[in-house]
């Protein structure tokens, strides 16, 4: 479908032909113009309003730089442009002139990708910064807020807050006070943390902070179901379900507490019960919710979801890189008596090692031991060091054309204006 | 505000009109000239001054490649201007053609803009140098040193960093001697710091030349209040309070161990002491005024204040991962007998593993512990690679301009020049 | 061989000449087109077809920015072209003047050198990608799969992680049940993991699935063996050994347990049964085979074999200040009683420094340790920071270029274009 | 001494002047010219050689594309140039039309200091590489090796790499034997170090091949000495120095053994004996002679010379965070009876978290000092990223541009060459 371009022959000589291009002179063979069909110089002719008897020439009222690029490609058949003119220009240009983008040499190629790129690009940050297409306003689906909706998001903001507050210090050893009666009954029990949590208290103020919190975020949670236009929505949405897991399966464990006061005596229960306590991590999820509020985290997941095959390829390496160094060292150090590890624990070591965290839990103890764990940390550093920059540089471009975008909607602009109604727009052409 | 540019239509024929710009031959339609209102282009007629019967063109005395795509504005409705030439002549060319800079389409926008930060970097940059605005020369304020004061900022450098030295030498076991008169008291600390405080003492050399060192410090900062001209300014300035808090609480701390030589016997008076001997740290803070000397350290200061939302990001995004993580671990080693960790600990762990320092003082020892702790590592490679790049970015940037602020001021040329008074110089034109 | 550039001197007024390149008009002295000879414009006179006596000058059908750059050549003895311009264009304009590409000066040089790089590694990638030359097809050998070879390489894949996993699984703790019959006979072993090797079982099912395994892929490998057309081509390619290790190995292990149950009596014996088992590891190495499916990886591969001398130079680093710092610390240390080190093991101490793993096994304890150490972690932070982004920076080049290439291959562009066959296409021309 | 730009008018409408510049016209007023006296164009008249009668023009044969920045100084007073041209072209052009490079307008200048930087980075390299200046050629010192001298030098290699891994060898357990006579004498030593180097004896292979290697150091290096023919340069040279403190303490530690067979018995005089085993750290720094063979390495060297800067920079900030977050540790665990700890212990640990290594010898036991470890984690993630790239980028430059000139090297190419004489060459006028 694309042309052979070894097929260009030199044009032989033949008559020649002038062009006046928004005043700049060009001239070349009209043998030339006849090696790319169905393009617009191949059709000219002296019939065409372009041409200008007086001075035998033809006009054009368009840029002359980038027709350079054009004639260029019917004598050598193969279509460069000058690097520091915008690919939306060329396109346009092309577009006016006829010819498919798909001519663009390879190497201009990547330059003019990174381009369109940047389209696709503007549209998802702009779409996750909730503004409509090129207009720079703000969507409908976001009106203006009420007073009274910035105060209420101001103190959902520190509901949030104070909620995974409380949860931290509910767990920690400074805030807790002497049980008034140590409800441990089952004695196999040898697990220190469940010894604190039964022979201590949270500080009764944050016990009551917290009831009241669940209390809120519940009846917060049931109105705004009830009054929602479509449950269905509403209960697939996935801030909605963390919300869920957030508050219902915490109001389920106070009740349970307060139901069965003995509830340590019951093994099977009070296991029930630290699973609905694990759903506290719901919380901190939750706190994602700000993305609502604060423009980088959502640059941030844009980035995340754009980079997802570098993503899968930094942890593609990892693994692979652990499981073969982890099993590769559990080979070698099963000849010592000095340590007791299976492969899990091998593998689990090769990632720490990997990460250059390192914590120093499963140490080599015999040379060829050693010798692995060097290779694992180095060839950890050459990962990261090679699939994270990739992701960062994605995180850069996103970060910096966002921050175009902000800045030109603060200044009223348009964030992305549409080509001309002249020229032909493909795929709706947003210009950028 | 700003007009639609999906409005551009093309142009019908008309009657054509011809530019010599600064020698370079330009043609379009008139109709092309009426489609932006409120130029110089627009108003064109033949009673301009630039009209020259002769030769039935209008002459402008301007550079003909900004020209190129002004016109190219008039024809296509947005503007580009080749990436190669400076921003500061564009701007400097849109002024004269009567252009507002909000035209500059998106895809040159961020191009345009990165220019106009350069000009706030190089103000701020030698603000913090302390040259005057675009002269290059140093400030009013900064006026040539006297021999006398350059040898005693000099030694006022040596007594702040044998200041430090003498700090760390204080609390250091390989320079401290027996006491020759224990005088540990209270006998119930078992704190091995403190038994070593009193048991040993800093070698009589150290001590002689700290008393020596906050005897000058204080005796300095006492004329340097009397005699300055305002007092309000002198104790408000951040340096001075740091000075105030290095030197004084050290001389109470003194003269109570001298007053009450059984100190530690008294423990609330022994802990205010101990709180006093906390304020050492503000002489190792008082370091900071080297930066009056070091121009990296300026640099870097200027940097990290330009850089507060990034910084704030990396924050940020620690604080969510590490409370993430960290409430997750919790849950998943509650269920191991072989640790006793709270929340705010396994907190602490997560920022330690997302730093990857990974000391080992908490180490995961269930399997699901182990699986988090791995993607808290990776979380944190990925983390840190995503917003230290960005800052190092901006630190890169300042500190190659700062370089070539300080080439052009050693060569005794502009920092910044302002544009020729002919100009609009609308917010006074810095020209960067 | 290279012409004494500094010869040049100034033309002496001689007649002018003028050219008519693409329509600009270029004008110089006919004395200037005389210092390089052997050239085009060398040999030009009023007999050249190019001649036209009735404007007196020369027309050329070419690109005229490019031939700015050639006549000042002739003017200065130095080749320059702007860097916004294709290196391929260039290379191919130069070509039809007759200039030599060694004529470009130096500064253009590494510009001009890159992509002539490009279009080598566009050649290694295309290749690794299994694409013919600059067709954008794939290649003879990678023929269409047919709809069960497709399911069969699914079922491959699978089958090739199902035997890692059947590793991890055979030696993990939390998947082994006690033995019916403890086997260990030697009393005289205290090695945890052979101890557990011999009390506990893996879970039959395992057992099953990797007895299953491990009969297909040997009979798998036979059958490949038996119907190749070159056994020597079979036997000596990497994955074939690879395979081959993995395999049958194992099946001697199995057979050698079941023959002999009392296995762990024979200590020699049962030290060749474990040396088999570590054959293990290549079942991990298999995974490599999923190279042929993931593109990722075969960037990963092609960028590493291009990177060798900066790997090199990343391990020599390493090496070098490990042993440096090894050496120095070992002598820094001996003089503590605390330790008990030998070389060997502060040499990894070193790497593991250097590499910011930093176990924990292996600490100073004197005051000139803790300074090696530090100045070690330091030495290591560089390096890394040096080497590794070298390294990146070439996958991030690779990995561009290939996305480019996947993406014209989707829409069925040339990979490739070859320049016209009118220009001199020394070694082949790829048009990069 | 630089003209005020600001006293820029724009010229009255005065006489229009026309340059034909290598064939392209430009057009300006007489006054514009006036602007800027003491230029070639400020001079200009019609007695000029460059003026002709018949077309009342200029004709310069020069390139047009500087001409026009050079014509737009006139009218503007700021000197800009398009940086898709190399810098060097501008300066000579500059040079042509007398004009001063200072007065390139700020924004340019960082890009035209780009190129004089690699100008400089040419000349370091080339020397550091052994290359004449400009010629591509290896300089006289570096005269072509005979047959004898590779193999020689091959030999040399090989004896250094040797003699590092005897050293090792005998300082490694492994490679240890019983001692046939234990020689430990001074029972007060509860050194593990020195009673494994008492009771063990190393390999007597290795032994021998040590004893061998001091040997034919030390007359290589005596030997060198007699014939060298300016003794005072040969022991003021660094790499002799090392060679000697390699060698010669070697020879009197292994004399003094072989003398004083109960050498441990008199502990000042083993004390000395340590000490001299000690300098064969020197063996190791010895292998920095490989430089002289690989080029990579004297690219590092070169970096981090000119690197110096910023190097101070890293280390000053990893040196003041270290100190700040060490005394502010030791004040927060003060408090804490878990540990014993001082100040420079403290610091140590600040500098093993800041460059993420932790080790956890040191480990924070109160809340305050985990605050103050993960904001050291923090800063020095930070710090490291701040500084490191800003050395990597100068590394990368130079890595390039080395293999730039060996590539043009190989080639036969000049690697810098001179402008030609014509033009004022005021410091001698390298051209990159």
């Amino acid at each position: 479908m694309i042309r052979n371009q070894v097929g260009f022959t030199p044009t032989t000589k033949s008559e020649s032909i002038v062009f006046d291009v928004g005043g700049t002179r060009f001239e070349t063979y009209t043998g030339t113009l006849k090696k790319v069909p169905n393009t617009k110089l191949f059709a000219l002719s002296r019939d065409s309003p372009n041409y200008r008897p007086k001075t035998n020439d033809y006009y054009f009222d368009r840029d002359p730089s980038i027709f350079r690029g054009v004639l260029d490609y019917y004598r050598n058949g193969t279509l460069h442009f000058p690097n520091d003119i915008c690919a939306t220009v060329v396109r346009r240009e092309l577009d006016y002139w006829g010819i498919d983008e798909k001519h663009v040499a390879p190497c201009c190629w990547e330059f003019f990708k990174l381009y369109s790129e940047r389209r696709a690009t503007a549209e998802l940050l702009s779409k996750a910064m909730g503004f409509e297409h090129g207009t720079g306003r703000r969507g409908r689906n976001i009106r203006r807020q009420s007073m009274f909706e910035k105060y209420y998001s101001y103190w959902i903001c520190f509901a949030l807050l104070l909620s995974v507050f409380t949860t931290i210090a509910t767990e920690s050893d400074a805030m807790r006070v002497p049980a008034a009666n140590p409800r441990l009954r089952f004695n196999d029990t040898d697990n220190p943390k469940m010894v604190r949590f039964e022979t201590t208290d949270p500080h009764p103020v944050i016990v009551a902070v917290d009831l009241l919190l669940v209390g809120f975020f519940m009846s917060e949670f049931i109105i705004r179901a009830a009054i929602c236009p479509n449950r269905w929505i509403f209960f697939t949405s996935s801030i909605n379900i963390v919300e869920l897991l957030a508050v219902f399966p915490q109001a389920i464990a106070i009740n349970l507490r307060y139901l069965v006061p003995d509830l340590s005596s019951y093994p099977k229960l009070y296991f029930a019960y630290w699973i609905l306590l694990m759903f506290n991590i719901f919380r901190v999820i939750r706190l994602l919710k700000f993305g609502k509020y604060y423009v980088g985290l959502r640059i941030l997941i844009v980035t995340l979801r754009a980079s997802a095959t570098e993503m899968f390829f930094l942890v593609y390496l990892m693994v692979v890189g652990a499981v073969v160094f982890g099993v590769a060292f559990y080979y070698c150090e099963v000849w010592t008596t000095a340590t007791v590890i299976d492969m899990p624990t091998t593998i689990y070591w090769a990632f720490i090692t990997m990460t250059t965290v390192g914590y120093g839990d499963v140490v080599p103890k015999t040379i060829q031991g050693k010798v692995i764990a060097v290779l694992c940390a180095l060839a950890g550093a050459l990962f990261t060091g090679l699939a994270v920059p990739v992701i960062a540089d994605n995180f850069d471009r996103y970060y910096r054309q966002a921050s175009v975008i902000l800045m030109r909607h603060r200044l009223g602009l348009p964030i992305m204006t549409m080509l001309p109604g002249a020229t032909k727009t493909r795929d709706q052409a947003w210009q950028w």
